[in-house]
């Protein structure tokens, strides 16, 4: 038997027009990449995104049709996001960062029709000009003053096209399942995947964050998503805050220390997201000018384990909570987030924070699965780590095209490719990715775990731990040690920063110097490369070395 | 296109099973109908759920089939909820302030196969024994010890079934718009009707309440639904409690001023929700006794409109936030709630607590209309009166069987029967029921408005105002007041108290003075009753008024 409740499909749409019409005043502020600070507001978004969806049907782009952009976060990337998916068509972000190879791959996977993109990013892919086939179109997100000669036949400029169209476009009306967004992730191996999210997966994401325990947004907080909407959709925060009427602080291009700290002043904001190195370089900016933070209460952190320093900075020193998140580009992105329980309020200051630097707890909406190599179930004894798998509905069940094959186990959970603990309080903790775990004498050494230690030295601006191969052990820990400018630090004074901190065997054999970490397109640390670079031999070859 | 995301049906056990697992230690503590305090934990629920699941599976019952609850908010209430919807039988809950012809109505038109009775309602059930031939059992919530005789043939002890059964069953699995949960309504007019809920409905309600700007539930608050589980679902928190590992605390039977107040403390209950006459009596209770609220953070007021001296008392006396609430059965039942907004923060005191006066604003998930009579729609100007009208993912479209028949319009809304205006802050305000409209010189006075005035001058205990024919006007309204008791007042000295807050044509003619005003089944005023009462020849009837 069948409930008699209302059909109501879970789309996307539907929380703009919420916005608009319960918020339609709540400004969105927007550091253009023009130059200026601009202002419009969720009504004013709403009507210019409807003028869009009404391009895009102009252009000849039908539902199900990849329409990418390639853009800051900005007022316009979010009309952009609105007007593609509330067509029916598939909003494709496209990460800036990537190598030109993988963007050219991932652009002629995607069969993207049309490109949005800022003016910085034109050069780039213009550079692609000739080797992207399926592309007709691509606008460029400025104004008629501002556009630039581009020499690709179907280049349109954003603001003609929204003066060109109508403001009473038809949004949502179909299945909830219905592809919403496409987002590539680089995954383990081989060429990028694309995860494809539903509207339905979108929509329940955003329900799923807005928990108290969880990002717990209210039309009260100014939101400032400093985590790019290319990267695993700012976690859902251009979804999340019109859904509760939030004002919301676009930081465009510059993620600099100055710039953001003069947004959240200005602008009021409450809460901010991003990875841990905007708060170390906003911290860096703090101390060297003095500056205060009067109206910032809550920092998430997210994308890399936050660094103990940056949590203590922004609580005891600035008086702001910080909420630390883990997720993937699969699970939409929010998997778990350290919100503090009853049990860990009881416990005291240094361990609540040990706690609360972990990857956080699982809000309803996910399911987590510790096992190790047999499949066998793990107990969450804070000890005993294993391979993380996740399920629920805003989790990949596999990859646009069917690349990766079938990625689910027999119970349905997908292999996140992290290995975590989980402890009696249910706070996780990845203890690294499965493939960079060090194996030596038939244990398993966690690079992470030694990597954030070390960061903690105030001399190191950056450090890595990568296996290297031992006659003897199999595998040994190789530090790789980025120091601050103007630093000099010896091995014996970072390991003895380890002594006590570590088991003994897990200590590294050696520290490397180097002037560079090479780092991936999302702002990680990239091992592969540094496996590379520094094999066996490496540790014979002092002159990588510096004193 | 469909997206790439995993099917994970939106069903209600997955909240227990999310509880057990993440939070499987937080306490439910129950005031029990046999007396004293007893406490279980989410694990212990959950365990003892499935083993009730497995004994309904052993006495025949199959998914779809209705199995009632006639009880108070209790630990083994929220196991029988659980075990029926998790099986996939229908939950559904009986009101046992129904007058016994309704009771009888109800079970024989929903076909209950099983009710599930405390103690307390055991003599009102037998009262029907002859006359519900489709039940075939009645389970007494209770253990062995208190386990009363019963005579009726299929009678089962509540903690032998527990007992006797495994504890190992199967929930869930089944399409997420499966029927999970069944409540009657007396509506407007006829026989009560049902509402039937679906396990998606009841996910999507928890989710949207649990919003910061809604209830905002935290695995940090103490929760006690002191609003039955037969009214509303609780205003569902029986499932939002556990979606986020709140501790719950039940109050059973007693729900007078000291029972409530004592709990509260006791328990360090921080939200609770009530009917506003529960929270008389609380306030009534502190202030004879001179008790404090030393731990509560938040009332939740609905049902009926929060009293103006009730809201002041809570935030200015004892420094408690009160959310006022409005929804109904048919809404599952959250449909606006008060939450502040930036706009409202700069408003001056007074202004603002108008606002939150009102019934509050909608979230993402519910959508309102206001229309006249020929289904135009109204501006949201805080002065235009219209029909309310509502539509979401959780409201009804129909009532069990068919009854009522097609009750949506064109659209999609259902007309709720109320009569309210939206003001530019998007606070909507109920005006009255459309039925107790009263319409004088063709123009709209609403009861509601004038009643909640008299209910603030401090002789009264209740009022009523109905319209009563009159030859020149059509209808003009009539005051009929119950006073607390031991006072006295006059008419001159009543309608004085309105002099200059109403407009002087919806000034009422008369006021009536009477000892009792009749309530309905949910402990509202019953209007029809009263018209009975005192038509028109009542203002001509002066024994019923006291001077």
């Amino acid at each position: 038997m069948f409930g008699l409740m209302q059909e109501w499909p879970l789309t996307v749409d539907r929380i703009l027009t919420h916005a608009k019409t319960w918020h339609g005043g709540r400004e969105i502020v927007t550091r253009s990449v023009e130059g200026p600070i601009v202002r419009t507001t969720y009504a004013g978004l709403h009507e210019r995104a409807f003028r869009l969806s009404n391009a895009l049907v102009a252009l000849g782009i039908e539902p199900g049709d990849r329409v990418a952009t390639l853009a800051w976060n900005t007022a316009r990337h979010m009309e952009a996001w609105y007007a593609i998916m509330g067509m029916g068509a598939v909003c494709h972000t496209l990460n800036p960062r990537l190598f030109i190879d993988q963007l050219r791959y991932i652009i002629n996977h995607a069969q993207d029709r049309i490109i949005f993109t800022d003016l910085s990013f034109l050069p780039t892919l213009m550079k692609l000009r000739a080797e992207m086939p399926s592309v007709e179109h691509v606008v460029v997100m400025t104004d008629h003053v501002h556009m630039a000669e581009v020499d690709f036949a179907g280049a349109l400029c954003f603001e003609d096209l929204i003066e060109q169209h109508a403001a009473d476009a038809r949004w949502g009306g179909f299945d909830e399942n219905t592809a919403a967004g496409l987002c590539y992730t680089s995954g383990t191996t081989g060429a990028p995947k694309g995860v494809l999210y539903s509207h339905r997966s979108n929509v329940l994401h955003t329900l799923v964050t807005l928990q108290s325990d969880v990002m717990g947004l209210s039309a009260q907080d100014v939101v400032m998503p400093i985590v790019p909407m290319f990267h695993a959709n700012a976690w859902g925060l251009a979804l999340s805050a019109p859904a509760v009427g939030a004002k919301l602080v676009m930081p465009g291009a510059k993620m600099d220390g100055a710039s953001i700290h003069e947004l959240i002043e200005t602008e009021g904001v409450t809460f901010a997201a991003a990875v841990p190195t905007v708060w170390e370089m906003l911290l860096d900016h703090l101390r060297a000018t003095g500056a205060r933070l009067t109206k910032l209460k809550r920092v998430l952190i997210g994308g890399a384990a936050a660094p103990e320093a940056v949590v203590r900075a922004f609580q005891d020193e600035y008086g702001v909570a910080v909420s630390h998140a883990w997720g993937m580009t699969e699970t939409s992105p929010l998997g778990t987030l350290g919100a503090p329980t009853p049990e860990l309020d009881v416990l005291p200051a240094d361990a609540r924070l040990r706690e609360l630097l972990k990857q956080g707890r699982v809000p309803f909406g996910v399911e987590l699965k510790l096992v190790d190599d047999a499949g066998t179930s793990l107990p969450h004894d804070g000890r005993a780590f294993g391979r993380l798998k996740v399920r629920g509905p805003y989790v990949a069940r596999g990859y646009f095209k069917g690349e990766g094959g079938d990625i689910l186990d027999a119970e349905g959970f997908l292999d996140t490719g992290d290995v975590a603990t989980i402890d009696p309080l249910g706070f996780m903790q990845i203890t690294d990715r499965a493939k960079d775990l060090i194996k030596s004498g038939g244990e398993w050494i966690s690079s992470i775990e030694i990597e954030s230690l070390v960061r903690g030295h105030p001399k190191v601006a950056l450090a890595a731990v990568i296996g290297v191969p031992d006659p003897k052990w199999e595998e040994r820990p190789l530090l790789i040690v980025k120091l601050r400018p103007g630093e000099r630090a010896t091995r014996d004074e970072i390991l003895g920063f380890l002594e006590g901190k570590i088991a003994r065997w897990w200590m590294p054999d050696e520290v490397l110097f180097v002037d560079e970490i090479p780092l991936g397109a999302t702002g990680k640390i990239d091992k592969k490369r540094l496996r590379e670079l520094y094999d066996s031999s490496a540790l014979g070859a002092p002159q990588h070395a510096r004193p």
